[in-house]
């Protein structure tokens, strides 16, 4: 019998939706079969390539400073390396100095929000959202201003610029998006930023699936201008590489903001852990070619999938890219019972919209009951062929 | 120039001293004859065991698992690992469900605050307290009650009580202490579990430096009752294991508690490092003997530390035990000018009192001004000497 008491804040915030999803498949029995085709987490099911484990397993053999605490805000060749290739690849300007390693980039978001904004705050957020930026904003006693998104999956930010007041301190972008895979265009993206600055708010721009975008250019043209009065970009490096099992992201902001995050990190974690980014580094200098097939080849599963879901009738695609697609579904129930049943009935295990936007009974439109997000890019072609062969079978 | 607004909480937490320290070492230029004795932080020098950094590399090569997400409350092997060595430890009942790896001991205590308290409320501290405990309560707009350590640097549980009110949902403790060394008594650790039974209240125990403890038994007995109603312990594996760089820590609490504290997990760091995780499951299975030969090698370190300060004129032992030693220093000014003075003057990097407590100006008593702590595990038998030395030299 619990006597100690419960935080309000933690306990208001929803459980994780991978966890709740994973156990429906684990209660789940299949068919031998009908294997389950498990689309629901942006995770690489292959491990990193063989160089990259090799240079794991050197640095763990060999260098011993894999193994002791390194600077809060990360080592410092791995900051470089990323402030020079960033400043190539954005055509602007960014310092070592301005660039921090994470343990992931929830962390980085994490102390994003912490860096800008207090309890009794509030954050824009695009609708549908990614779930552990509402849970930590949940979990902090910090309002979320939802910014429902229109045509393509995209926010307005004239709609953004009518829900600023005093206590927004952030707007929120992902992009290429996750849940929709909307990649956000570089115009949008600096409206956005030119909205924050003008309002004295933070642009908190969140680019894990940069290295899937569509386009082979700088996906915008922030950090080519002034960029440190507004913008704290976050970064991962768990798809790119396949280290999700390693927990390394990056934040880029100001070195005054970095002060302040310094102290955050320092606190939830001391330091990022070492091999993890000595892994990173390698792949950074070494793995570029490798990334450019990875690429092409989640570009060539977002094409699967936008053929396999226009032939497929019912379903409306709203959005796609990187590694995932966003749908309405056919069915005349909520998404989430629609999500638990299709485990049992076609051996997919998706994620509902209910994990990303709010219910009816909370405020929603509707729109999160009639949703589903496949995270395709774990699937191979022949993969995302069974899952259009599947959801054929089971249509209403 | 910035625009974006930054959050109050953090930016009125204090700065990390271990980065501070770091920065008074990295700007003193000491003779060749004189290098930098560096006592500041609980870090072991030495990498893991040839065994341990094997064992990292195999998994790097050989299981893919390594490298991808795992479970947010951690690798069931490892949760079942630590509730049957703990449970035949403490002579207690502790189930899997019951524990949860975290990215370090650092983390699992930001969770344990969330998951009893929120912004408003009040958490009971004993001073000297350690730094990141006081952080990361400044930054989530917590009250930190301040309870000073009495003889022998031990908190007394009819003071503590006198601090609790409604807005009090827990009292932390740390044993082996950070920053005193000061091991606390079993019967001292009952009677504040059995203060925070009897006020509605958690206790949370940092038992980091519980391989190092003087005594052969178990540090405790509060796992061998019914704890899970108020009982929050942590623990870390970078000490015993020297995986300071791997950054793994243990949480054991009420499944209930768990269920909340999986989702502040989630949401900062998603999942334990894998390979850090699988570094702390063989360190527990196969390294006793390694951590015994560690702990009496500490043992011998703590006699010296004790011999030579008793020997200095001018110098007060207040504390010793585990990785540390707290004392009063023989100089007439405060202890931040001491200790980066002593940089310079003695090559001697070790952290002052008014960063375990709050100074003169910030209402404390004047301790924190009159105290040095001195990571002495850091150094061998030979360093143990030229400290007593090169302070002798120094002498007021």
């Amino acid at each position: 019998m619990p006597v100690a008491p419960f935080g309000r804040n933690l306990s208001a915030a929803f459980p994780p939706p991978v966890m709740e999803a994973r156990a429906w498949a684990q209660s789940a029995t299949l068919p031998p079969d009908m294997p389950l085709l498990n689309l629901s987490q942006a995770a690489p099911v292959d491990p990193p390539p063989e160089a990259l484990r090799q240079e794991i397993a050197r640095a763990a053999l060999e260098d011993p400073g894999a193994h002791v605490y390194g600077p809060v805000l990360g080592m410092p060749e791995l900051r470089e390396e990323i402030a020079a290739r960033w400043s190539a690849l954005y055509r602007g300007r960014i310092h070592a100095r301005q660039v921090a390693i994470t343990a992931g980039c929830n962390e980085a978001f994490a102390a994003a929000i912490a860096s800008v904004a207090d309890p009794g705050d509030a954050v824009i957020l695009p609708v549908p959202w990614y779930f552990n930026h509402k849970m930590w904003l949940d979990m902090n006693g910090i309002e979320t201003r939802l910014l429902p998104c229109g045509a393509g999956m995209l926010p307005d930010p004239e709609q953004a610029a009518a829900l600023i007041d005093d206590r927004v301190k952030a707007i929120v972008l992902v992009s290429p998006n996750n849940p929709t895979g909307a990649e956000y265009p570089p115009a949008l993206i600096a409206a956005f930023a030119a909205l924050a600055r003008a309002r004295g708010i933070a642009l908190i721009l969140d680019e894990t699936y940069r290295d899937f975008h569509s386009a082979g250019d700088a996906p915008h043209a922030l950090f080519a201008g002034d960029w440190a009065d507004v913008l704290i970009h976050l970064y991962s490096f768990s798809k790119v590489f396949r280290l999700t099992g390693h927990r390394i992201g990056a934040l880029i902001a100001s070195e005054r903001r970095l002060a302040q995050i310094e102290k955050f990190l320092d606190t939830v974690t001391i330091c990022p852990n070492q091999l993890g980014q000595r892994a990173a580094l390698h792949g950074l200098r070494h793995l570029g070619p490798w990334v450019a097939e990875e690429r092409a080849e989640i570009l060539r599963r977002r094409a699967a999938v936008e053929t396999a879901f226009t032939t497929l009738p019912g379903w409306r695609l709203l959005g796609s890219g990187a590694y995932f697609a966003y749908l309405e579904h056919p069915w005349d129930r909520p998404s989430d019972q629609v999500a638990q049943w299709l485990v049992a009935a076609a051996g997919l295990l998706v994620l509902p919209g209910t994990m990303f936007g709010p219910r009816r009974d909370r405020g929603g439109d509707g729109s999160a009951e009639r949703q589903l997000r496949i995270a395709f890019a774990n699937a191979d072609g022949d993969g995302i062929a069974e899952l259009a062969r599947r959801l054929a079978q089971v249509a209403p």
